[in-house]
């Protein structure tokens, strides 16, 4: 299920960031939106455009002039899709999910879930990045530098914009692993069960955020490699083999966490039975250790006339040393079968 | 599992609410029943119906006009089938639910399912509405006002129904996660666990009844595209993709839900434990704090002779003087150990 | 699993119900069993023979009559088999559940499961009925009125029995969500927990025996249409899918009460739980509201010389009525934090 | 998981159990070992060899009679292997689980699972038995006297070992549902937690021998008939159809019982809070009914001089009648709410 | 998830172990890595060679001798893979996780994850050991005494390698099942919940480890037999599905463990509460005991002028002996309803 963001988010609308032509691998310009149709109808030119939170006329324009189908068009502007890869003739829509850290006003952390929708064509890669900080000019720069990997085209650049969004789920996941491994420090330590119930489900919540972001995507990437395979795609089978294998393994990851936080849930409930039971233990024994000298006190406290200890010289001193031999004796006991 | 509707359900029979013909994306004319079959028979024609609550003879009069398969009409007009799609040769036969937010006398808030049995051929769409309030006025409007699409056919209409049907389940959705969202803002709040176990397994049952009308009309759904298709779905594939995609959305939604719910019982059973055991703790402190003075009072009410600390001018204030401090060395250290 | 009947069972051995030969979906005849062979051998003639759990030498006899399969007739012999559907080169052998409410001698209600074992041929079916009371009469009596459909031959009549056993699954069902519901209205309800804990239990035994019935059946059944389907069922698709449907449609509705029977034991628990706490909260209430009078009336029971409170002419009222003002003042406070 | 024997098993090593050869369904002779490969080599004879326990030069020696592959014999020398069904060329392997009862030197009874591996060739079958007491003569004696079925050949042999075997598990599956029914009359009684919950586990470590010892099995025996069979089996599918379907039936007996348990350790669970429950009610309930008396005595015992009541002549026998008078007035309401 | 392992480990960069050419199953010689591509060229000829722990330049040189894709060469540059077998062109990149008994410096046991990647071509065989103490060897050694074998070429030293890293994890699984079994055997003993709930959490840890060494590799070496195969492992089937089979059974018996490991944590937390609501009985009986007496002698502590068993001569021996024997009649009165 989707988090909605507590969090503020500052929008900028309309940035639109990059718009570039390549030519066999190399970069031949920026160019205006309104050029974007001139360049894609030639045969060796690819064009990428990287839009950021674009208002509805912006993807409007794009939709024309890349010819893209109103059903993708449809989703990319509403957002809140699911993570999914869809063919649409010759080209694919692809929506993924980005993960990153956020603080509640609160203080609390917490995950957001960002979507970035890509257009990939022939001849041209559309990225729309809504509700996410960081965008693509890292991958944009490393893909310029290798030309020999450029000139495979869109289906490259759709590659390097999926592996850039896999990757920053890994330190996302180690964050888990290592809460989870403090956690589970803590979860055999008396007086903390409160705590760590609130850091389980806090880190469940979490991880379903992530859950939700790569699951479907995986199974969508599964479809970019071995048997049929969109043309966009064709020839980069172990290039997509990559990425659904980075998938896999935090799908892997994120399974033995949930499992792991089943287990330490109910191991925590256990935790929380034993605790009472140790307290009521205590209770028991310390109020065994005061009853006792208090009945004594109340036998001789009765008002019978004829109760001959009460007449002795070292009677009080007795009952008082009755009382603190019982007492101690209990006390030893208790502390023998480990109720002290 | 349907849950039986405690309300009383307003039932006007008989309210046979639109027919009328259309031909190449058009409305023709209102028709009435008697001349549906004419219309039917025509080439480039076709016919759409609407009906809310049927007697049996009206859906007899439409199983003879439309020639529709015997068993498909024992469905509609038994009500209560699972979502489903059924072919009869070249006609289909669908069966989905609807949703509603509902009060019942009690005032508590629950989930109605509504049904709606659409039969689609060639040219005509008959819609059978049950135990629903919303009709699909809307939906007929908008399809007139987009003739190029409705003149697609029946195909169309259909999509446009069930995409309809399925919009309809966002709202009950994101309602769903925003209880969600407020129980889990209560969890950890001490006292409101009682209250919390009602949401919990309230919404539990709320999303059954979603569950219920999403998943199998999912698994329908994804036989309407890629591979063999229904004739009358035919070319449409990227519109039965979409409804696929939203249901599929709700699905994962919902097993998300699933999911934290469990856990969110889970711990909610931790924090009644936690919350007894602080009880307990709260008691063993009191009665500790009570019993020692009590057990000093004791001893000296005893009726010993020889007791010299009861002749001295300050054994009273300073008997009294131990009890307090005992208490507050008492108090003091428990505050220490978090048991008061 | 299988619960074995707690209830004696009137056994009436060797009752041959009925044994009819149809030509043309009309009945011929009835025909005595040595005459069985002969009306089999007829091309357009089919022959349908009952039987009430039947000696080992009846079924042997049929066995010679029809040609069955001896490891067909050795599950119809010794009965307790899985719901299955198996093909027997051209012929059927199937094994449906019966679910029929028993009261066994503690008065308590179970669920009991009876067999109907059924040999389907080209022109051939015999039913065998084991452990339960109600036969098929209604099914041939329906069958026989109506010619059009008896004339599709064995393959009708085989759909006709399953259709009618598969019916007699909904009330079973409808019972099951009312006590369900019945439950859950009694779940949050204070001191019913032994009763529903209890209930719920007896409502899992009983959807199980329903589950064992219902979920073989239907993974069979999910073969007699669509694909490669047995001769006999040819041309029956729509029909068999039919059953299939209302298979599928329990199915759901079982996992269902399922899943929710787990959440309510599980919120069950939770409320057992609340209701200890509920108990020691009070406990502790009442213990310091009785514990601090007894600790006043302890220090002023204590045998000082001086001790002028003793002396004064209001301290006994007085010190009654500090006891009564704390008392007042803990009880409303008590009361304020729900504890009482 | 395998558990290892708690028990001594006497071992009798070097046990050749029989060596016979067949011809036309009919008992040729029995032979010695070293003539096996001569008759192994005619046409129309087949060697069926039984073991026990064999030495490694025993299983050495038959491998070579018989060209056994070596993975094959490495298995069934060093035996807790899993259920299990391997193509080896024209050959099968099969490995087979034995499930018996047997006590602990502690008096425990238990499940012991033995292994049974097959070679199953054209013309020869060699079982080699381990860890378990009953061999397979009454098998051999059965086949024997149906020469029309043994003359199917090694796959009619092999076929009737599986059915031998499997039908050894139906009583071990009996008394495990017998098990669990005891238990579930006992779990509501008062004061059985802790021997149901004993039995719950010791019935699912049971269970889980047997899972353990089906599961693998019927999925191995899935491919035995249907599709493409191995050469051996071919014709026979009817009779391995039979033994999956017995499997498929343990299977799901297995899975309903698991399905139970897992349902009745939660309601243990629930019955232990219930009884503790009822503990600290009652708990609460005497303690009233003491500190009350105990509390008017106290205010009484005090020392003022001016407490008129002292004086009273009736103030004693009042004092204890409103002490007795609030005991049964709080008796009766503690009783009304079922605390006593 | 992968553990991150506690304890330091000792790194010895830049050890190539060994590199070796073979020719017919026979060791040609030892040679430098700048002749590898020379012998590589040859037809009849494969080398093997063993990497420990390798810098960046010697993978780099290793890539380019054997000509490995850029991604395999990244992943085992990178390290943290989970298990898989790819296939790049005719040549296999396989990761494999080794699993070790480690002590952290706390002094508790814990297991490690080290991981193996190979990569396997037409002829040659490169092994890239990361994290893990025990080289090969054994596997070099053992696949030298066999030439026949060994001629198989690569494939069968892929082989080699995979049993052998598989023999690995037996041992391991058995320290598991040991373990279950001595916790098993402690879990319905009083006061060790604490200690059990511990080992049953580190349990669970350590079967995580081995299960997310086992699941992705049996699932990948599913694919090395039966159907379409790598080139490399053609007519080695047989071979595979060994060690297929050996992964199966562990991954069974892992299922069987956490699946009794779910039930023990249940069990567990049903003795807790069994344990607490022992305590409470008892706490509950000695209570009575303790304040009956208290009772009655508060009672006779009261300064009532007219009590007149104050004056007798008896009264406070009788008293007291109404106290015990109240007493003794609880206390075994607390016996047979074993509170005491």
């Amino acid at each position: 299920m989707m988090r909605r963001p507590h969090v503020a988010f500052p929008v900028h609308h309309s940035m639109l960031i990059t718009c570039v032509a390549y030519q066999n691998g190399r970069k031949l310009a920026d160019i205006p939106t309104e050029d974007i149709s001139e360049y894609v109808s030639r045969q060796d030119c690819f064009v990428w455009v990287a839009l950021f939170e674009p208002t509805p006329e912006e993807l409007d324009e794009m939709a024309e002039e890349f010819g893209l189908h109103e059903l993708a068009v449809d989703d990319a502007r509403h957002g809140h899709q699911r993570p999914k890869i869809e063919e649409y003739g010759d080209s694919l829509f692809a929506v993924l999910h980005t993960v990153e850290h956020a603080t509640t006003p609160a203080g609390d952390e917490e995950l957001l879930s960002g979507e970035i929708d890509v257009f990939v064509g022939r001849n041209y890669v559309l990225s729309v990045r809504h509700r996410t900080q960081s965008g693509f000019a890292a991958v944009r720069a490393r893909a310029e530098r290798e030309p020999e990997l450029l000139q495979h085209g869109s289906g490259f650049v759709f590659y390097a914009l999926m592996d850039n969004i896999v990757d920053r789920y890994f330190p996302i996941l180690d964050g888990m692993e290592t809460e989870l491994e403090e956690i589970e420090e803590q979860i055999f330590v008396r007086n903390t069960a409160r705590s760590n119930i609130e850091a389980l489900y806090a880190l469940k919540q979490k991880l379903m955020v992530l859950k939700h972001a790569v699951d479907p995507l995986m199974e969508a990437t599964g479809r970019l490699y071995g048997g049929r395979v969109p043309q966009i795609c064709a020839g980069m089978g172990e290039y997509f083999r990559d990425v659904y294998d980075h998938l896999h393994r935090i799908h892997l990851a994120i399974e033995g966490i949930r499992d792991m936080l089943t287990t330490a849930i109910q191991v925590n409930l256990g935790m929380i039975s034993l605790g009472e039971s140790e307290v009521t233990k205590k209770l028991a024994a310390w109020a065994a250790i005061i009853a006792v000298p208090t009945m004594v006190a109340g036998i001789y406290g009765m008002n019978f006339k004829n109760m001959p200890e009460l007449d002795w010289a070292w009677g009080y001193p007795a009952a008082v040393a009755v009382m603190v031999l019982v007492d101690v004796w209990l006390y030893f006991n208790f502390k023998k079968v480990k109720w002290l």
